[in-house]
């Protein structure tokens, strides 16, 4: 058997002792145990602690990450990478402001979800409860650390953070001022942890861990996905690319669709919301890819078929078999015609990636059925992909959007963070 | 990428090729695509069918069962085995009622959980939807087979069964039965399918199988559970061991306690939540063992620590460390002093299985901290364990209670085999 309990007395050594990642999820653990039966005023106090240590560190915090800058730049790494690592003094005060809502928000622990009394007299509940250990494991955006950690943390988990190997000084001070924060509120230490090694191969020990990580949350690309999947014994929901899509129907106002395109490409393209396949019905192309072309061919390079070609003039490259199945992530978009709805559907079923999808249409019954087949996590009706945030969707912070169809099905806010137990009360019931 | 659309006229073929588990998946896959698609009334009109057929059928059911145990019965199989593998008129009857109460419960999928109009006027809806392919593994029981069937099929599901080795023939003629009602319905054959061979290497390919398996329930002991899970590359939700324990406080009326221990020990004891262990406060001991014994000592070996064995007299066998992991499943219980609440709680963390726990007192404050703290399954006051079903909770019938947390933990019901997306209708909204 594990070891389950340690006096929180213990605390606050471990997280600097570069033990094994047995030794960290044993850790992990014994802090979940107590974070679990911590109160909400105790975990509430821990966050703005938290939040309060980022601003005090933030000097540190922006030269770490000025040397991670640094080695990225000197490996020659790209810009949109580099752009995701760095940190400055107003993104730092904006993790330390995102903690404090999350402190802000309701408390999700304890709560009851449904009762009913039975015929015999039973009450029976569903009692909202923490997850238990929650391995996180993600790329360069230094930001996931302490989003992650006060997320776990607002949801009573411990949890255990392997970042990538570009923003380990950053993470290390980012953690330095999550793990003082919850010192200073009576915590352990080790209810948030950083993996201090960023190797593949501790990545698949983490991972291994049955019965002492409840859930690994593997966030970033096929091959990091791919590796967890490979060696997961525990439980693993993937947040994992957006190869999103619109697609506009025959009855479409074709000023809304051009401007949801345009937000959806061009407001933020690195990230998995954006859009990256337009598919056209085939009725409302001559007036609309032109009309396209004119709208976007300056600043995004466009990748169509035959007929798209044929519209569009030849600013439109040809798109191969390969550009239905990318997420760009930059400014480039894949279009093309398909013959009506089923047709649109088929295509986003066979390249899609389970993420989001949006129909641009004044027809209901049309757009009742798109919403009703597509079975990705967010469908859309008239409005851009951009939307598939957690923030937006009324969750508030996200840990990312899952495209696990299990637990948590898209956006993934805090109650992704949590599960339910049955409680019972009786007055001497036996069941006969 | 998977062939994801087969038409619907070449179902009913390939449930009787012993194909490759590939096959069996990639047609169970597009078999889903089509029940995720149909309405209520028809996914109903094929459990009803479904039941009519195993009214139908049940001779041929009969026969088929007759030779399996008579195998069983060769090869030497303990009586408990054969007790949950065999069938008679009666509990065939009971399979199609079973069939026909999950076709009357209440439609789950395209239910709206919880709609909010956002700020921006975007209308931000969850709606439920079917998991998609489930594979379930389990062990000789042949109404799982049944059972599993029917709650996918409610669920809009398709699934892949596989069954013991020792109910394979009871097994084909129950799914035979089972497609014969959907193929009247007008729903494809494949589904529900049976993995046509019983060796663990098919277990293997199945759980690896990602992209065409959604969800994998494996139901039964600890060889089958932990081969799936060095195996799975595919969500799991293990329906796993049930170390059920009683813990009667010092507060606890004594004769509540008695009646729930015998029931929860005696009632059915082969069964996952009945009672394993007894947790007794030492404050109560003087009394209440030498009543338990008298009460229980004729018909359950009582196997107690030293404390138990003082109060409880020459009976009582020794009890080892082995016995407070034990999951007996017969009339064999470990019994323990302990001090207090603390204590009891401690236990259950150390040796528990997180499936199913329950404290006798009268004490309500102490009741609540029980019920707060322990973090199995299901948590019960005043009550017997065997109430830990999804038909005596409320959720109808039960594909089984999960040991895992993520997703369904404790009793699960058809819900359990769907999940949620997000539905966002808009008006042309863009994201600024």
């Amino acid at each position: 058997m594990i070891q389950r309990h340690r006096q929180s007395g213990e605390s606050g050594e471990l997280g600097d002792r570069a033990g094994s990642i047995r030794d960290i999820a044993v850790a992990a653990r014994a802090a979940a145990r107590i974070v679990a039966k911590a109160s909400a005023e105790t975990r509430t106090a821990g966050l703005l602690a938290i939040a309060d240590a980022i601003d005090r560190a933030t000097p540190d915090i922006l030269e770490a990450n000025a040397r991670d800058v640094a080695a990225a730049t000197a490996a020659g790494q790209t810009a949109a990478l580099i752009d995701r690592l760095v940190l400055d003094t107003r993104r730092v005060a904006g993790l330390a402001r995102a903690i404090r809502e999350i402190a802000a928000a309701p408390e999700l622990i304890g709560r009851v979800e449904r009762t009913e009394v039975r015929s015999n007299g039973l009450e029976v509940s569903r009692v909202r409860i923490p997850l238990g250990v929650i391995a996180m494991i993600y790329e360069a955006r230094p930001n996931v650390t302490t989003d992650a950690a006060a997320l776990c943390l607002k949801a009573g988990n411990a949890c255990i953070l392997r970042g990538g190997s570009e923003a380990l000084e950053s993470n290390r001070a980012l953690l330095a001022a999550v793990q003082a924060g919850l010192v200073a509120a009576g915590l352990p230490a080790e209810t948030a942890q950083l993996v201090p090694v960023t190797d593949r191969e501790a990545i698949a020990e983490l991972v291994s861990l049955e019965g002492l990580i409840d859930l690994c949350i593997p966030r970033g690309g096929e091959g990091l996905i791919r590796y967890v999947a490979e060696h997961a014994r525990v439980p693993v929901i993937k947040h994992y690319k957006g190869v999103c899509h619109v697609y506009v129907h025959a009855a479409a106002d074709e000023a809304v669709a051009l401007r949801i395109v345009e937000n959806a490409k061009t407001s933020r393209p690195g990230v998995c919301n954006a859009l990256e396949t337009l598919l056209i019905d085939r009725a409302i192309a001559p007036t609309f890819v032109p009309a396209l072309v004119a709208a976007l061919g300056g600043t995004v390079e466009l990748r169509g078929d035959e007929s798209v070609r044929t519209f569009g003039g030849p600013s439109v490259r040809a798109a191969t078999e390969d550009d239905w199945y990318a997420e760009y992530l930059d400014l480039i978009l894949a279009v093309r015609i398909v013959d009506g709805v089923d047709a649109a559907i088929a295509h986003i079923e066979q390249y899609g990636s389970s993420h989001t999808e949006a129909i641009i249409t004044t027809d209901e019954a049309v757009a009742e059925r798109f919403v009703r087949e597509v079975d990705s996590s967010t469908v859309m009706v008239n409005a851009s992909t951009r939307f598939a945030d957690g923030g937006e969707l009324g969750l508030g912070a996200e840990i990312g959007i899952s495209t696990t169809r299990l637990h948590a099905y898209g956006p993934m806010g805090a109650e992704g963070l949590t599960t339910t137990k049955f409680v019972v009360r009786g007055s001497g019931q036996i069941r006969t």
